[in-house]
């Protein structure tokens, strides 16, 4: 059981480290953290550094995949771009296809989100419906075999889901237990459905300047 | 305002990382990610390797310190060792000592902890009841200036509590949803006392073998 987490310039830690610490104690499982070259790949904040040791072309085929998001997913899902080749070839031949927060933005640029439902960052709907996805709000979502999870820190969910589907529950809970995944936000703000008006007007302004979505 | 997160090998990816996604958003915020050497740090997985930029030397009075569990926090808490070094002086100036997991045994070490309440992962209380604490097993307690979070993925709660006091409660809600943390847990299974006992019993096997907690 080989399980690649790929990234790119630009990825939000949080993005990725929640899956991977989830997927991590998975027994038997080997993780691949790659990029499109070896070395140092930067994060969005400019302020944590991974020292990648194999490149896309060291895990042409892993049993899961998983892209985090970040705001370099722009750029990561450029037609061509090594991100998005290397997904759509690994796809093919993968038990599960994942993506977390924008990360989503990366499959649909590498065509396997068309028709399908999908879910990202909720400010970045219209991006995946520009892929062909049926973007909806949830925290997870499966579609055959792609699982897309909603932003950043929704990662944790999609991986502690995936794991009960694929290995059982009794290991997804045994996880959940080790690292003690019980939480309790301060607050019940984490949702554009749930936060103050001006709280998700001042998001969006910093997240996204100019951008008025449509839906909720 | 610079907050620093100590590491060192053998730390756990999500104690720091979910702390770090957090305060990273708060404006004016310098983040620095520091360890006794500059270079690779690893995890306790051995397969995330962090490229430090920072010595603990080049941050020897943060304004916010942190630091995170993970095995390697044994070897960290050795009287003497680098990181209890400068959490002892660091502590001396710090608004605010936090530790998440594990990372609670080198505040004790740095004598932090002698005396007061402070959380830990559930199954390393005893540790920090060597170092003088009163164990609970709250998600987040605050004695003083020094804050102790539970287990891994408590630190993101311990963020948010912490933004909330220092900053306010708009700007933790705001970073709350900017990461979408509206977390949907598949199972109400991650603290101890909502763990099935075969589950809890396996853990425990598992993470600390031959231990017999005497508390629940």
């Amino acid at each position: 059981m080989q399980i690649a987490i790929g990234l790119y310039p630009g990825f939000t830690a949080l993005d990725f480290v929640g899956p991977y610490q989830v997927l991590t104690y998975v027994p038997g499982a080997e993780i691949v953290l790659c990029a499109e070259r070896t070395g140092r790949v930067t994060d969005d904040r400019g302020t944590l550094h991974v020292d990648v040791e194999h490149t896309f072309a060291d895990v042409p085929s892993p049993d899961i995949l998983l892209v985090p998001g970040g705001p370099g997913s722009t750029e990561a899902s450029a037609p061509g771009s090594a991100v998005v080749e290397w997904v759509r070839r690994a796809h093919e031949t993968t038990t599960w296809t994942a993506s977390v927060c924008t990360g989503a933005e990366v499959l649909g640029a590498a065509g396997l989100l068309d028709g399908g439902r999908a879910t990202t960052h909720w400010l970045y709907c219209d991006v995946i419906e520009g892929h062909g996805a049926k973007p909806t709000q949830e925290r997870v979502v499966f579609e055959g075999k792609v699982v897309t999870g909603a932003g950043v820190s929704a990662g944790i969910d999609l991986a502690f889901t995936l794991v009960a589907r694929e290995f059982g529950q009794d290991l997804a809970e045994s996880i959940q237990l080790g690292i003690e995944y019980d939480p309790q936000p301060p607050f019940d703000a984490g949702a554009p459905s749930k936060a103050k008006p001006e709280i998700k007007a001042l998001v969006t302004a910093v997240m996204r300047p100019g951008y008025v979505p449509t839906g909720s």
